[in-house]
């Protein structure tokens, strides 16, 4: 009998930002499966160690690779779309030799997670139950101090990889906007903000709720290119006081 | 000494979805502050019950009013704002007092919460601290099995309060969608959906993640009026499957 997928929200970064579900759950699980890139422990599997089970199996997916190949690269959606096909056979297997499994997702699984690529190709063949989280937005937003979204505005939460553009209409096409995957997208991004209007309202966040965090007017940040755990909040009508 | 005002995100509505911090607050908590609708027992304070310590003082703020007054209404906003001002204070002489206020908001407290209009009030004459908490958004689409955005897809929540003409322009800006505050704009949020071509891909969630929970397509919606807890979820491009 097939084993119980749970794909597990862990939240923005800090362990107590778990939910209690999820503690439940990574404590009962006989196996742990996660992302991570190559070299590295997994940034999910770090925020939920000290919730697992001794001894539990672990099942760990080495990305082939994570900013070295642009998403606009052909190759990018081909070998990501081959090893997540992997990855989820892999999981799959496993799930048939019973036992439950729980695979990590930083901040909410179905919110630009890559658990969710698994998810796609496992739902109907196993049993799976999601345990949402807190993204890694709220995380951020909460330590900046910073109320996003009063009555009625519109958030809009935007990839720094849309083109200037475009970012631009999708800008003022919202109250509140979230802007994801900075990167090497941080110079665009401040064009952006700066046709828009909103240089003066935007907040930087880097490696928010976790070690190392860095919290600045938007205005007040130098240098070109920014670390991958960062992003650009825009507070609504109101919470821009 | 002026206490600690912990604003606290409770979650969706499942008290196991609450984060093991927000959990640990409550315990630890002199006061539980909470609003409620007048005659109710608070949808918060019931998400919070269990993790209380027993015999906390409780700082109940009753609503004047919840969907009797449009917010259209000029009313809405000058009582509101009278409200939310002597909840501030009431508020702000018990944090005089000593002892630690546990703030309680469904969801997350900077998405959409009526305890940002008191943090708005009182951030700089007490310290605050924030406690992010799973959104209801994600509550629902995680029980609807609606995984919402991949790679680069653009996501926008929508007050369904909106006209229909800027709902449609808004739902053609994005690549996913989150409706709230459904209710009585259910028919035109029906007709804004249709012209955007959006049907077949919307879900509607009511009271996700609490008793009484029921999740169906919208296009097998009947009815012109939907309760207050229910959202309509339009997934992204890969989650449109």
């Amino acid at each position: 009998m097939s084993g119980r997928l749970y794909v597990v929200g862990v939240g923005p970064g800090d362990p107590e930002l778990m939910t209690l579900k999820a503690a439940r759950v990574l404590g009962a699980a006989s196996v742990v499966a996660f992302f991570a890139k190559a070299g590295r422990r997994g940034h999910a599997r770090t925020i939920a160690d000290s919730h697992l089970a001794p001894g539990v199996e672990e099942l760990r997916f080495d990305y082939p690779f994570t900013t070295e190949v642009s998403l606009a690269d052909p190759r990018y959606l081909a070998e990501m779309g081959d090893f997540y096909g992997a990855c989820a056979e892999r999981l799959s297997a496993r799930l048939d030799r019973g036992g439950d499994v729980a695979l990590l997702c930083e901040g909410d699984p179905f919110f630009y997670g890559s658990a969710m690529y698994l998810y796609d190709r496992l739902t109907g063949r196993h049993p799976i139950e999601v345990v949402p989280g807190v993204t890694g937005m709220s995380g951020c937003w909460a330590r900046a101090g910073a109320p996003m979204t009063h009555g009625d505005d519109v958030l809009s939460v935007l990839p720094g990889t849309l083109d200037e553009d475009v970012l631009v209409e999708r800008l003022l096409g919202c109250d509140a906007a979230v802007i994801m995957k900075v990167g090497s997208n941080l110079a665009k991004i401040g064009r952006a903000l700066d046709r828009a209007g909103l240089v003066a309202r935007a907040v930087y966040v880097e490696r928010g709720a976790m070690a190392g965090e860095r919290i600045l007017p938007f205005a007040a940040l130098e240098g070109p290119a920014a670390p991958y755990f960062s992003l650009v909040l825009v507070p609504g009508r109101r919470g821009s006081r």
